[in-house]
């Protein structure tokens, strides 16, 4: 190719990304048809009311066109009455809500407007990967806080609240460059819901810096335990505060790509002028469809058939690890599992392909068990900067939002690893 | 606002652009309901096999779920096979077709792969607004070159063929950092298709600089001339062209947000990985509804009654120009007309709000046409420079995708021109 032709340096030369060495992986094993808990994506349907909104929104000539660029005034409406009960009021549609590409769409939104070359962003680890494109594309620059698993992670089952941060570090981060800092709550993927005292000391600490929270709180109708909303903690840390939902989690619709951001006028405005830039417009008759989901869902119970639903999951498929003796962090929220398999010994001539020898041995895991097992999983140390890939090299991280008998066919396949067992 | 919470440049102290002009002119106007042929989205559904087709989509699982952030498998292939005839044989599904979340992010996803800072892209005016903004945000400087309109314009309707360029002034335009050059063709807002020759000379230019091609062929079903795709022109040009479709324009369902570009292998991985850092993946039912659109096209007749059906309505709204004597430019493709109003006399005293009173003529003949008729247009100046923006002062661009009934609704209202009609 001419010189002239090569591509920008933000696209060029990066390693193979975690989802594609595992779905290459899982497409290779001999053990067919894998048992993919890999990806976060839903293996059932929304609800059926949903479902039926949507198909009733493709019969609207309007709802097939496109929509205002900050989304649907039902849409906007029905957000701003779905949150009133947690804000305590009703956000403005019009000023402080803006409807965005997926949830993802929405962050990148969030880093156009308000990063510029230079600017730095505080991020846990472990992260969801797309933050790290999203952050350098506007030419941010990222600082990493890592979070703790507990110091008995490996030896036994513990709440995944005891994955801890430590606020000193979080402060010797914070530089007069620090823009934003963004926090994930429940937490992908530890399962972590922060503490209201922890969500408040962070959020005290961007409100004395005067950062920009983005609150990615995608799985915030997955709770197990009480949930602190950052933008609520106080008036003052609502004003840097934007708070990002997604139809995706909230409707088991990942496909469908309509995701939120809520916030105070002053950053919404500039979020949404972004959004703007990057995609105009958002899908119309699934947008529709999630005003209808969600000014139907508290009447069809939806919200609370959800949470038993996952815990439901959550139990039934945990129930392996126990069995197995192999320690897991106990999720407060969210869909996935933490599992620590430090007690698994893997052949010591187990023949790893170069790339995943070359990484950490939660990469290996998560290949021996896709090559031995037929089970995907995702090695979490992706998630980390190579220089802390090392806090979680024990773990993978399962989705447990799958059907029945696929977790049933997965605990089953999973007792496979029992002979790979230390027994101390 | 704290100023360290201050928004990027990026997204900051534009003007208002012409859209919520329009449309805020249209929503106070007290002729309502206004009839709006601004903004191009269609006033009728997609045709019944492709929601049916969307309809059965949402009853399957995975696809409700994320899709391969490339693109789904089936429509993919769909449009390698709907493509073939055109340029001679199949584009493979896998490397030289992308999905994107239609072409709008389509096109920011080939600026994003390859444009640096600094790195020139050349458009030509009037240009599609969004053009600005996607190139700016990596970074890019615009360069201009206009299109001419024919010289009789203003007193008589010709083809929107003869609508030219100056190849002295393209070349001209070309430096050693020209990246890229968008084309658009059929043209929005003018309503031409480039020939053959225009089109490859062209392209040659690029050829010999080593520019990208960016190919914006949204309306690549509607065309009422022959119609050259600029990729077609010799398999040295295919190397280095990126040619943009769109489901909305294809399908009338602009807002369903799903499009693709098209190229060689070299240069759509990038473009790919751009899309999947911008949006990650694209909304899956309605992807799998255009793969069956095209798949069933044909066989429906649906591209041909398509051309029959753009050719009527613009027949049918032509009318009252060539009733009222006032000269359009005559579309060889796409849905937008053009129409020179030099002969309408606005009043002297007429009281144009400010931000309208600055703007070439052709916003106060929007403003009046929105105000006096109930008939919303789109000020053609607000897609030229402000050097060039004469040019286009005395048209204004009417989207004819509208049902019958609105269009004779529209020829009713805008009669009331008569009497300010300048009679020669």
């Amino acid at each position: 190719m001419s010189e002239k032709l090569k591509p920008a340096a933000r696209v060029s030369g990066r390693r193979q990304d975690v989802w594609s060495i595992i779905n290459e992986a899982a497409a290779a094993s001999p053990k067919q048809p894998i048992v993919n808990m890999g990806q976060g994506f839903f293996g059932y349907n929304p609800p059926k009311f949903i479902l039926d909104a949507a198909k009733l929104a493709l019969d609207r000539v309007e709802c097939n066109q496109y929509s205002p660029t900050k989304g649907r005034p039902r849409l906007k409406k029905a957000i701003s009455d779905a949150y009133a009960p947690f804000w305590g009021r009703k956000l403005d549609p019009e000023t402080e809500i803006t409807i965005t590409t997926g949830a993802n769409e929405g962050m990148l939104s969030a880093f156009m407007a308000f990063i510029e070359p230079g600017d730095e962003v505080i991020i846990f680890e472990p992260f969801f990967d797309q933050y790290i494109s999203n952050i350098e594309m506007p030419g941010g620059k990222i600082v990493y806080v890592p979070m703790h698993p507990p110091k008995e992670g490996g030896v036994k089952t513990l709440s995944a609240a005891e994955w801890t941060i430590d606020f000193d570090e979080l402060e010797r981060a914070i530089t007069p460059r620090t823009k934003m800092l963004v926090l994930n709550t429940p937490h992908n993927p530890v399962g972590k819901v922060f503490s209201k005292d922890e969500a408040t000391r962070i959020a005290n600490l961007c409100l004395k810096h005067q950062i920009i929270i983005l609150s990615d709180e995608v799985y915030d109708r997955l709770f197990y335990v009480p949930f602190t909303r950052v933008a609520t903690i106080s008036p003052e840390v609502e004003k840097i505060t934007l708070t990002v939902g997604s139809a995706g989690k909230n409707f088991y619709a990942t496909g469908w790509r309509v995701g939120w951001l809520m916030g105070p006028p002053d950053l919404i405005q500039y979020v949404a002028a972004a959004h703007t830039r990057i995609c105009y417009s958002s899908v119309s008759p699934l947008q529709e469809a999630c005003a209808i989901g969600f000014e139907q869902a508290d009447a069809e119970g939806f919200w609370d058939d959800q949470v038993a639903d996952m815990k439901g999951r959550l139990a039934r498929f945990n129930a392996v690890w126990d069995e197995l003796g192999l320690p897991y962090s106990e999720p407060e929220g969210g869909y996935f599992v933490m599992v620590n398999l430090s007690k698994v010994q893997l052949p010591a001539d187990y023949p790893f392909p170069p790339h995943v020898a070359d990484r950490p041995r939660d990469f290996q895991l998560a290949w021996f068990l896709i090559q031995e097992l037929g089970v995907a999983a995702i090695p979490p140390s992706e998630f980390y900067t190579d220089a802390n890939a090392h806090i979680v090299a024990d773990y993978l991280r399962f989705a447990v939002c799958k059907p029945d008998d696929v977790l049933e066919t997965a605990k089953d396949r999973l007792r496979g690893l029992k002979k790979y067992i230390r027994q101390d």
